[in-house]
């Protein structure tokens, strides 16, 4: 099991309509993706970051993970709306130690 | 609810008994803190982050979380291991977005 987080701010302002369409069509978009499990979309309120929000999904394991990375839909998300809405982001891929 | 995590990288040699030590402590002593769930200790495997383990837990509201990071136990781990073991880390507070 993998979980891939990324956080994340925004160019828009907090409450916009534009960050409410980004998230959206985020969700909407990647949860679509097979292999996609247990999407959150979580507001980041801690003042030790300038991050302001979190995508959060979990993969059975790395063949599915790259093939989310890999998928179309992934790749024009991030080309047509993350590279140009986002204006800082930090991944992590998470695996529980037992 | 509110989702705590911290990422971060340790001074131990990966592998090493003391690295072991270091989860294993922060595991149970954290814990035991009353209004702790789910924690969680991940390795993170992303090689777009310098961080090397995650701990996730989650508190039931704010009194919680802040009764947590008041709590002795948590300040003792703080000051005694976690200043002088840890070299880097990132905290994030995530709530998540209906």
């Amino acid at each position: 099991m993998i979980r891939h987080t990324v956080s994340f701010a925004l160019v828009h302002s907090p409450g916009s309509a534009a960050e409410a369409e980004f998230l959206g069509t985020g969700r909407r978009t990647l949860t679509a993706i097979p292999g996609v499990h247990d999407f959150t979309v979580s507001r980041q309120v801690s003042p030790k970051s300038d991050h302001t929000f979190q995508f959060s999904m979990r993969f059975a394991d790395q063949a599915d993970y790259d093939a989310y990375d890999a998928h179309p839909d992934h790749q024009a998300f991030v080309s047509s709306r993350w590279q140009t809405e986002v204006t800082s982001y930090q991944e992590l891929d998470l695996v529980p130690v037992d």
